[in-house]
Protein backbone atom coordinates (compact mmCIF):
# COMPACT_ATOMS: atom_id res chain seq x y z
CA UNK A 1 0.00 0.00 0.00
CA UNK A 2 1.33 3.31 -0.72
CA UNK A 3 0.62 6.66 1.35
CA UNK A 4 1.57 10.28 0.15
CA UNK A 5 1.39 13.61 1.15
CA UNK A 6 3.45 15.02 4.08
CA UNK A 7 1.11 14.85 6.92
CA UNK A 8 0.31 11.14 6.03
CA UNK A 9 3.92 10.03 5.84
CA UNK A 10 4.65 12.19 8.78
CA UNK A 11 1.93 10.23 10.58
CA UNK A 12 2.49 7.00 9.08
CA UNK A 13 6.42 7.20 10.65
CA UNK A 14 5.08 8.56 13.67
CA UNK A 15 2.76 5.71 14.47
CA UNK A 16 3.49 2.71 12.21
CA UNK A 17 7.24 3.05 11.36
CA UNK A 18 8.00 -0.83 11.48
CA UNK A 19 5.18 -1.01 8.59
CA UNK A 20 6.64 0.90 6.05
CA UNK A 21 8.82 -0.65 3.72
CA UNK A 22 10.39 1.98 1.90
CA UNK A 23 10.26 5.91 1.91
CA UNK A 24 10.41 7.58 -1.16
CA UNK A 25 11.57 11.94 -0.71
CA UNK A 26 11.77 14.53 -3.38
CA UNK A 27 15.87 15.52 -4.90
CA UNK A 28 16.97 18.62 -3.81
CA UNK A 29 16.25 21.45 -1.51
CA UNK A 30 13.98 20.16 1.16
CA UNK A 31 11.41 22.00 3.34
CA UNK A 32 11.07 22.01 7.29
CA UNK A 33 8.52 19.42 7.21
CA UNK A 34 10.57 16.87 4.71
CA UNK A 35 13.65 17.35 6.76
CA UNK A 36 11.43 16.33 10.03
CA UNK A 37 10.32 13.24 7.67
CA UNK A 38 14.27 12.33 7.09
CA UNK A 39 15.18 13.09 10.65
CA UNK A 40 11.84 10.65 11.59
CA UNK A 41 13.45 8.05 9.20
CA UNK A 42 16.28 7.46 10.32
CA UNK A 43 15.92 7.49 13.88
CA UNK A 44 13.76 4.67 13.80
CA UNK A 45 15.69 3.18 10.50
CA UNK A 46 13.13 3.54 7.97
CA UNK A 47 14.70 3.13 4.05
CA UNK A 48 14.67 6.30 2.38
CA UNK A 49 15.87 7.04 -0.92
CA UNK A 50 15.69 10.49 -2.49
CA UNK A 51 14.39 10.70 -5.84
CA UNK A 52 13.32 12.52 -9.16
CA UNK A 53 9.70 14.01 -8.78
CA UNK A 54 8.33 11.80 -12.09
CA UNK A 55 9.37 8.96 -9.88
CA UNK A 56 7.37 10.21 -6.73
CA UNK A 57 4.42 10.93 -9.31
CA UNK A 58 4.31 7.03 -10.70
CA UNK A 59 4.99 5.86 -6.91
CA UNK A 60 1.96 7.75 -5.81
CA UNK A 61 -0.34 7.55 -9.17
CA UNK A 62 -0.95 11.16 -8.39
CA UNK A 63 0.91 14.40 -8.90
CA UNK A 64 -0.38 15.59 -5.40
CA UNK A 65 2.61 13.32 -2.97
CA UNK A 66 4.19 16.76 -1.45
CA UNK A 67 7.29 15.44 -2.27
CA UNK A 68 6.94 11.90 0.14
CA UNK A 69 5.67 8.72 -0.58
CA UNK A 70 5.86 6.07 1.67
CA UNK A 71 5.74 2.09 0.96
CA UNK A 72 3.40 -0.14 3.79
CA UNK A 73 2.12 -3.18 4.36
CA UNK A 74 -1.45 -4.01 3.89
CA UNK A 75 -3.47 -2.72 6.69
CA UNK A 76 -4.51 -6.08 8.68
CA UNK A 77 -7.73 -5.80 9.86
CA UNK A 78 -8.16 -7.27 13.13
CA UNK A 79 -10.63 -10.21 15.01
CA UNK A 80 -13.47 -8.32 16.87
CA UNK A 81 -12.77 -11.06 19.69
CA UNK A 82 -9.28 -9.44 19.66
CA UNK A 83 -10.70 -6.13 19.50
CA UNK A 84 -13.28 -6.51 22.35
CA UNK A 85 -10.33 -8.69 24.42
CA UNK A 86 -8.86 -5.36 24.98
CA UNK A 87 -11.79 -4.23 26.58
CA UNK A 88 -12.57 -0.89 24.88
CA UNK A 89 -15.08 1.44 25.88
CA UNK A 90 -16.08 3.38 23.10
CA UNK A 91 -16.01 1.97 19.63
CA UNK A 92 -17.74 3.34 15.79
CA UNK A 93 -19.41 1.35 13.76
CA UNK A 94 -19.35 2.13 9.78
CA UNK A 95 -22.10 1.04 7.80
CA UNK A 96 -21.77 1.28 4.62
CA UNK A 97 -20.00 4.76 3.68
CA UNK A 98 -18.86 4.44 0.00
CA UNK A 99 -16.92 8.22 -0.39
CA UNK A 100 -12.75 7.57 0.67
CA UNK A 101 -12.69 11.20 2.05
CA UNK A 102 -16.10 10.97 4.32
CA UNK A 103 -14.72 7.80 5.53
CA UNK A 104 -10.96 8.79 5.93
CA UNK A 105 -12.86 11.88 7.75
CA UNK A 106 -14.65 9.75 10.18
CA UNK A 107 -11.48 7.87 11.27
CA UNK A 108 -9.43 11.17 12.00
CA UNK A 109 -12.27 12.34 14.58
CA UNK A 110 -12.53 8.69 15.84
CA UNK A 111 -8.67 8.69 16.67
CA UNK A 112 -8.57 12.16 18.03
CA UNK A 113 -11.37 11.57 20.33
CA UNK A 114 -10.02 7.86 21.83
CA UNK A 115 -12.12 5.77 20.03
CA UNK A 116 -10.72 1.94 20.50
CA UNK A 117 -11.48 0.17 17.25
CA UNK A 118 -13.33 1.18 13.83
CA UNK A 119 -15.75 -1.59 12.91
CA UNK A 120 -16.60 -1.85 9.00
CA UNK A 121 -18.83 -4.00 6.77
CA UNK A 122 -16.71 -6.52 4.71
CA UNK A 123 -19.42 -5.48 1.94
CA UNK A 124 -20.82 -2.15 0.48
CA UNK A 125 -18.18 -0.38 1.70
CA UNK A 126 -14.62 1.43 0.99
CA UNK A 127 -12.44 -0.06 2.63
CA UNK A 128 -8.93 1.19 4.20
CA UNK A 129 -7.62 1.95 0.43
CA UNK A 130 -4.35 4.77 0.48
CA UNK A 131 -7.07 7.52 0.05
CA UNK A 132 -8.78 6.80 3.14
CA UNK A 133 -5.07 6.69 4.61
CA UNK A 134 -4.49 9.99 3.68
CA UNK A 135 -8.16 11.66 4.35
CA UNK A 136 -7.64 10.42 7.49
CA UNK A 137 -4.63 12.12 7.74
CA UNK A 138 -2.78 8.77 9.11
CA UNK A 139 -5.47 8.00 11.67
CA UNK A 140 -6.87 4.98 9.47
CA UNK A 141 -3.03 3.24 9.80
CA UNK A 142 -3.59 4.39 14.24
CA UNK A 143 -6.39 3.24 14.92
CA UNK A 144 -7.05 -0.79 15.30
CA UNK A 145 -10.15 -1.70 12.30
CA UNK A 146 -12.62 -4.61 12.12
CA UNK A 147 -14.08 -6.14 9.45
CA UNK A 148 -17.53 -7.33 10.01
CA UNK A 149 -20.33 -9.59 8.15
CA UNK A 150 -23.58 -9.17 9.62
CA UNK A 151 -24.07 -6.02 11.25
CA UNK A 152 -27.04 -6.72 13.04
CA UNK A 153 -25.42 -10.07 14.11
CA UNK A 154 -22.58 -7.69 15.27
CA UNK A 155 -24.61 -5.40 16.79
CA UNK A 156 -25.95 -8.22 19.42
CA UNK A 157 -22.86 -9.55 20.01
CA UNK A 158 -21.57 -6.28 21.17
CA UNK A 159 -24.67 -6.30 23.53
CA UNK A 160 -23.57 -9.41 25.02
CA UNK A 161 -20.54 -8.12 25.29
CA UNK A 162 -21.88 -5.15 27.70
CA UNK A 163 -21.99 -2.23 24.79
CA UNK A 164 -25.18 0.06 24.38
CA UNK A 165 -25.67 1.14 20.79
CA UNK A 166 -25.98 4.61 19.83
CA UNK A 167 -26.96 5.35 16.35
CA UNK A 168 -27.17 8.91 14.98
CA UNK A 169 -29.70 9.33 12.86
CA UNK A 170 -31.12 12.77 12.48
CA UNK A 171 -34.83 12.39 13.86
CA UNK A 172 -33.44 10.78 16.87
CA UNK A 173 -34.83 12.16 20.02
CA UNK A 174 -31.91 11.84 22.35
CA UNK A 175 -29.26 14.90 21.81
CA UNK A 176 -25.43 14.31 22.53
CA UNK A 177 -25.65 15.88 25.66
CA UNK A 178 -27.90 13.51 27.03
CA UNK A 179 -26.28 10.12 26.50
CA UNK A 180 -25.33 7.73 29.76
CA UNK A 181 -21.71 8.44 30.39
CA UNK A 182 -21.01 5.67 31.83
CA UNK A 183 -21.53 2.96 29.46
CA UNK A 184 -19.27 1.01 27.14
CA UNK A 185 -20.66 2.47 23.87
CA UNK A 186 -20.72 1.49 19.79
CA UNK A 187 -21.63 4.60 17.82
CA UNK A 188 -23.30 4.01 14.39
CA UNK A 189 -23.30 5.70 11.32
CA UNK A 190 -24.76 5.00 8.32
CA UNK A 191 -24.07 6.08 4.71
CA UNK A 192 -24.19 9.98 3.61
CA UNK A 193 -27.12 9.59 1.11
CA UNK A 194 -29.82 6.95 3.05
CA UNK A 195 -28.50 7.03 6.73
CA UNK A 196 -28.90 4.51 9.29
CA UNK A 197 -30.66 0.88 7.47
CA UNK A 198 -34.07 -0.07 9.27
CA UNK A 199 -33.12 -3.65 10.57
CA UNK A 200 -29.55 -1.39 11.98
CA UNK A 201 -31.81 1.31 13.65
CA UNK A 202 -34.18 -0.76 15.47
CA UNK A 203 -31.01 -2.74 16.84
CA UNK A 204 -30.16 0.75 18.48
CA UNK A 205 -30.64 1.26 21.81
CA UNK A 206 -30.43 4.96 21.54
CA UNK A 207 -30.67 7.09 18.60
CA UNK A 208 -29.13 10.48 18.87
CA UNK A 209 -30.24 13.88 16.59
CA UNK A 210 -28.54 17.04 16.70
CA UNK A 211 -31.15 19.95 16.98
CA UNK A 212 -31.18 21.88 13.45
CA UNK A 213 -32.13 25.25 15.07
CA UNK A 214 -32.12 26.97 11.02
CA UNK A 215 -33.83 25.82 8.39
CA UNK A 216 -31.77 22.86 6.71
CA UNK A 217 -32.62 19.66 7.42
CA UNK A 218 -29.59 17.46 8.29
CA UNK A 219 -25.31 18.16 8.78
CA UNK A 220 -22.38 16.44 6.82
CA UNK A 221 -22.31 13.05 8.09
CA UNK A 222 -18.71 13.55 9.68
CA UNK A 223 -19.52 17.19 11.32
CA UNK A 224 -22.32 15.55 12.85
CA UNK A 225 -20.72 12.60 13.77
CA UNK A 226 -17.59 14.43 15.14
CA UNK A 227 -20.09 16.68 17.41
CA UNK A 228 -21.81 13.04 18.86
CA UNK A 229 -17.63 11.80 19.24
CA UNK A 230 -17.05 14.99 21.48
CA UNK A 231 -19.98 14.75 23.45
CA UNK A 232 -18.86 11.87 24.54
CA UNK A 233 -15.42 13.05 24.92
CA UNK A 234 -16.63 15.68 27.08
CA UNK A 235 -19.18 13.76 29.20
CA UNK A 236 -16.55 10.74 30.04
CA UNK A 237 -12.96 13.30 30.70
CA UNK A 238 -13.75 16.79 31.31
CA UNK A 239 -17.05 17.17 32.88
CA UNK A 240 -16.96 18.30 36.16
CA UNK B 1 -26.83 32.13 -10.46
CA UNK B 2 -27.50 28.44 -11.07
CA UNK B 3 -28.15 25.59 -8.08
CA UNK B 4 -28.85 21.91 -8.95
CA UNK B 5 -29.44 18.69 -7.13
CA UNK B 6 -32.52 17.55 -5.14
CA UNK B 7 -31.47 19.09 -2.04
CA UNK B 8 -30.12 22.59 -2.50
CA UNK B 9 -33.33 22.76 -5.10
CA UNK B 10 -35.50 21.72 -1.97
CA UNK B 11 -33.77 24.08 0.31
CA UNK B 12 -33.92 27.35 -2.12
CA UNK B 13 -37.70 26.65 -2.73
CA UNK B 14 -38.37 25.93 1.09
CA UNK B 15 -36.41 29.20 2.15
CA UNK B 16 -35.97 31.62 -1.16
CA UNK B 17 -38.50 30.91 -3.23
CA UNK B 18 -38.76 34.79 -4.41
CA UNK B 19 -35.13 34.74 -5.79
CA UNK B 20 -36.12 31.42 -7.80
CA UNK B 21 -36.50 32.92 -11.44
CA UNK B 22 -36.78 29.96 -12.97
CA UNK B 23 -36.65 25.84 -12.35
CA UNK B 24 -35.88 23.57 -14.71
CA UNK B 25 -36.82 19.48 -13.96
CA UNK B 26 -36.16 16.22 -15.85
CA UNK B 27 -39.24 15.16 -17.98
CA UNK B 28 -40.31 11.89 -17.35
CA UNK B 29 -41.79 10.00 -14.40
CA UNK B 30 -40.81 11.77 -11.34
CA UNK B 31 -39.27 10.14 -8.13
CA UNK B 32 -41.04 11.36 -4.92
CA UNK B 33 -38.75 14.14 -4.07
CA UNK B 34 -38.66 15.42 -7.40
CA UNK B 35 -42.79 15.40 -6.63
CA UNK B 36 -42.08 17.22 -3.87
CA UNK B 37 -40.08 19.85 -5.54
CA UNK B 38 -43.15 20.64 -8.28
CA UNK B 39 -45.80 20.84 -5.32
CA UNK B 40 -43.30 23.69 -3.71
CA UNK B 41 -43.19 25.17 -6.55
CA UNK B 42 -46.60 25.36 -7.50
CA UNK B 43 -47.70 26.34 -3.96
CA UNK B 44 -44.94 29.53 -4.24
CA UNK B 45 -45.78 30.14 -7.64
CA UNK B 46 -42.58 29.38 -9.42
CA UNK B 47 -42.09 28.60 -12.94
CA UNK B 48 -41.73 25.26 -13.58
CA UNK B 49 -40.09 23.39 -17.23
CA UNK B 50 -40.18 19.91 -17.85
CA UNK B 51 -37.11 19.48 -20.00
CA UNK B 52 -34.77 16.85 -21.49
CA UNK B 53 -31.82 15.91 -19.49
CA UNK B 54 -29.18 17.57 -22.00
CA UNK B 55 -30.60 20.63 -21.24
CA UNK B 56 -30.64 20.20 -17.28
CA UNK B 57 -26.68 19.16 -18.16
CA UNK B 58 -25.90 22.42 -19.78
CA UNK B 59 -27.84 24.87 -17.54
CA UNK B 60 -26.03 23.09 -14.35
CA UNK B 61 -22.97 22.73 -16.34
CA UNK B 62 -22.42 19.50 -14.58
CA UNK B 63 -24.29 16.00 -14.72
CA UNK B 64 -24.65 15.79 -11.54
CA UNK B 65 -27.68 17.58 -11.07
CA UNK B 66 -30.15 15.01 -10.15
CA UNK B 67 -33.09 16.42 -12.77
CA UNK B 68 -33.34 19.59 -10.92
CA UNK B 69 -31.70 23.01 -11.43
CA UNK B 70 -32.82 26.18 -9.88
CA UNK B 71 -31.99 29.90 -11.33
CA UNK B 72 -31.31 31.90 -8.75
CA UNK B 73 -31.03 35.92 -8.11
CA UNK B 74 -27.15 36.81 -6.96
CA UNK B 75 -26.56 36.77 -3.54
CA UNK B 76 -26.67 39.59 -2.13
CA UNK B 77 -24.24 40.51 0.78
CA UNK B 78 -25.52 42.22 3.33
CA UNK B 79 -23.68 45.35 5.12
CA UNK B 80 -21.95 44.10 8.12
CA UNK B 81 -24.24 47.20 10.35
CA UNK B 82 -27.31 45.91 8.45
CA UNK B 83 -26.57 42.69 10.28
CA UNK B 84 -25.35 43.93 13.66
CA UNK B 85 -28.88 46.44 13.48
CA UNK B 86 -30.23 42.77 14.11
CA UNK B 87 -28.58 42.02 16.86
CA UNK B 88 -27.12 38.63 16.64
CA UNK B 89 -26.00 36.73 19.01
CA UNK B 90 -23.73 34.62 17.07
CA UNK B 91 -21.24 35.00 14.04
CA UNK B 92 -18.88 33.62 12.08
CA UNK B 93 -15.77 34.92 10.74
CA UNK B 94 -14.60 32.79 8.41
CA UNK B 95 -10.78 33.77 7.00
CA UNK B 96 -9.16 32.92 3.69
CA UNK B 97 -10.70 29.37 3.03
CA UNK B 98 -10.53 28.74 -0.43
CA UNK B 99 -12.46 25.55 -1.12
CA UNK B 100 -16.16 25.59 -2.11
CA UNK B 101 -16.73 22.27 -0.22
CA UNK B 102 -15.40 23.40 2.69
CA UNK B 103 -17.04 26.82 2.77
CA UNK B 104 -20.23 25.02 2.26
CA UNK B 105 -19.85 22.65 5.05
CA UNK B 106 -19.10 25.39 7.46
CA UNK B 107 -21.70 27.67 5.98
CA UNK B 108 -24.19 24.40 6.27
CA UNK B 109 -23.28 23.83 10.22
CA UNK B 110 -23.41 27.22 11.09
CA UNK B 111 -27.21 27.79 9.70
CA UNK B 112 -27.63 24.47 11.57
CA UNK B 113 -26.53 25.67 15.18
CA UNK B 114 -28.44 29.53 14.50
CA UNK B 115 -25.62 31.39 13.70
CA UNK B 116 -26.76 34.77 12.90
CA UNK B 117 -24.54 35.30 10.12
CA UNK B 118 -21.39 35.20 8.52
CA UNK B 119 -18.26 37.41 7.67
CA UNK B 120 -15.97 36.55 4.66
CA UNK B 121 -12.84 38.38 3.41
CA UNK B 122 -13.84 39.88 0.72
CA UNK B 123 -10.13 39.24 -0.67
CA UNK B 124 -8.46 35.83 -1.03
CA UNK B 125 -11.79 33.88 0.19
CA UNK B 126 -14.30 32.04 -1.51
CA UNK B 127 -17.44 33.83 -2.44
CA UNK B 128 -20.31 32.31 -2.41
CA UNK B 129 -20.79 30.34 -5.92
CA UNK B 130 -22.77 27.51 -6.88
CA UNK B 131 -20.56 24.91 -5.74
CA UNK B 132 -20.80 26.72 -2.08
CA UNK B 133 -24.68 26.93 -2.12
CA UNK B 134 -24.33 23.11 -3.56
CA UNK B 135 -22.03 22.12 -1.04
CA UNK B 136 -23.69 23.95 2.12
CA UNK B 137 -27.27 22.30 0.97
CA UNK B 138 -28.80 25.21 0.62
CA UNK B 139 -27.51 27.04 3.83
CA UNK B 140 -25.85 29.74 1.85
CA UNK B 141 -29.05 31.18 0.44
CA UNK B 142 -30.44 31.42 4.16
CA UNK B 143 -27.78 32.98 6.02
CA UNK B 144 -26.79 36.83 6.04
CA UNK B 145 -23.90 37.04 4.37
CA UNK B 146 -21.42 40.19 4.67
CA UNK B 147 -18.04 40.54 3.11
CA UNK B 148 -15.86 42.50 4.79
CA UNK B 149 -12.38 44.18 4.19
CA UNK B 150 -9.42 44.40 6.89
CA UNK B 151 -10.65 41.48 9.42
CA UNK B 152 -8.56 43.12 12.05
CA UNK B 153 -10.66 46.18 11.83
CA UNK B 154 -13.91 43.97 11.78
CA UNK B 155 -12.73 42.65 14.66
CA UNK B 156 -12.36 45.43 16.47
CA UNK B 157 -15.81 47.16 15.63
CA UNK B 158 -17.06 44.27 16.67
CA UNK B 159 -15.31 44.33 20.06
CA UNK B 160 -17.17 47.82 20.42
CA UNK B 161 -20.51 46.09 19.58
CA UNK B 162 -19.52 44.27 22.55
CA UNK B 163 -18.42 40.92 20.77
CA UNK B 164 -16.09 38.28 22.24
CA UNK B 165 -13.88 36.82 19.38
CA UNK B 166 -13.12 33.32 19.71
CA UNK B 167 -10.65 31.75 17.42
CA UNK B 168 -10.31 27.90 16.91
CA UNK B 169 -6.74 26.96 16.76
CA UNK B 170 -5.39 23.42 17.59
CA UNK B 171 -3.52 24.56 20.36
CA UNK B 172 -5.59 26.91 21.77
CA UNK B 173 -6.27 26.73 25.69
CA UNK B 174 -9.25 26.69 25.96
CA UNK B 175 -12.03 23.89 25.85
CA UNK B 176 -15.27 24.78 24.00
CA UNK B 177 -17.14 23.62 27.04
CA UNK B 178 -15.67 26.26 28.89
CA UNK B 179 -16.68 29.00 27.02
CA UNK B 180 -19.08 31.34 28.54
CA UNK B 181 -22.28 30.82 27.42
CA UNK B 182 -24.01 34.46 28.27
CA UNK B 183 -21.54 36.86 25.59
CA UNK B 184 -22.51 38.12 22.12
CA UNK B 185 -19.65 35.54 19.99
CA UNK B 186 -18.07 35.74 16.84
CA UNK B 187 -16.46 32.34 15.88
CA UNK B 188 -13.41 32.71 14.01
CA UNK B 189 -11.84 30.18 11.79
CA UNK B 190 -8.63 30.16 9.41
CA UNK B 191 -7.80 28.34 6.24
CA UNK B 192 -7.78 24.66 6.23
CA UNK B 193 -3.79 24.94 5.50
CA UNK B 194 -2.94 27.66 7.38
CA UNK B 195 -5.08 28.15 10.27
CA UNK B 196 -5.69 31.45 12.00
CA UNK B 197 -2.93 34.43 10.90
CA UNK B 198 -1.11 36.07 13.59
CA UNK B 199 -2.70 38.88 13.81
CA UNK B 200 -6.24 37.64 13.36
CA UNK B 201 -5.36 35.02 16.31
CA UNK B 202 -3.98 38.10 18.61
CA UNK B 203 -7.30 39.67 18.15
CA UNK B 204 -8.96 37.21 19.59
CA UNK B 205 -10.32 37.02 23.24
CA UNK B 206 -10.23 33.31 23.43
CA UNK B 207 -8.44 30.37 21.40
CA UNK B 208 -10.39 27.17 21.49
CA UNK B 209 -8.68 23.94 20.91
CA UNK B 210 -10.57 20.31 21.06
CA UNK B 211 -8.09 17.88 23.21
CA UNK B 212 -6.98 15.32 20.77
CA UNK B 213 -6.86 11.77 22.55
CA UNK B 214 -4.94 9.93 20.19
CA UNK B 215 -2.21 10.59 18.11
CA UNK B 216 -3.34 12.74 15.10
CA UNK B 217 -2.75 16.20 15.56
CA UNK B 218 -5.84 18.18 14.45
CA UNK B 219 -8.99 17.59 12.93
CA UNK B 220 -11.04 18.39 9.59
CA UNK B 221 -11.88 22.16 9.88
CA UNK B 222 -15.42 22.00 9.25
CA UNK B 223 -15.59 19.45 12.25
CA UNK B 224 -13.95 21.02 14.95
CA UNK B 225 -15.70 24.37 13.60
CA UNK B 226 -19.27 21.61 14.10
CA UNK B 227 -18.00 20.84 17.03
CA UNK B 228 -17.41 24.45 18.83
CA UNK B 229 -20.49 25.80 17.34
CA UNK B 230 -22.88 22.98 18.82
CA UNK B 231 -20.78 23.00 22.62
CA UNK B 232 -22.05 27.09 22.19
CA UNK B 233 -25.89 24.98 21.14
CA UNK B 234 -25.69 23.54 23.99
CA UNK B 235 -24.31 26.04 26.36
CA UNK B 236 -26.86 28.55 25.46
CA UNK B 237 -29.62 26.53 24.72
CA UNK B 238 -29.99 22.99 26.14
CA UNK B 239 -27.42 23.32 29.71
CA UNK B 240 -29.16 22.62 32.37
Amino acid sequence: MIVYGVNPVLEALRAGAGRISRLHLREGKLSGRLREIVRLARQRGVPLRFEPPAILEKKASSPRHQGAVAELAEVEYRRLDDLLSTSPDLLLLVDGIEDPQNLGALIRTAEAAGVGGILLPDRHSCGITPAVVKASAGAALLTPIVQVGNLVQTLKKLKEAGFWSVGLDMEGATAPWELDDGLPLVLVVGSEHRGLRRLVKENCDFLVGLPMLGRVSSLNLSVAAGVLMYFVVWKRRFKP
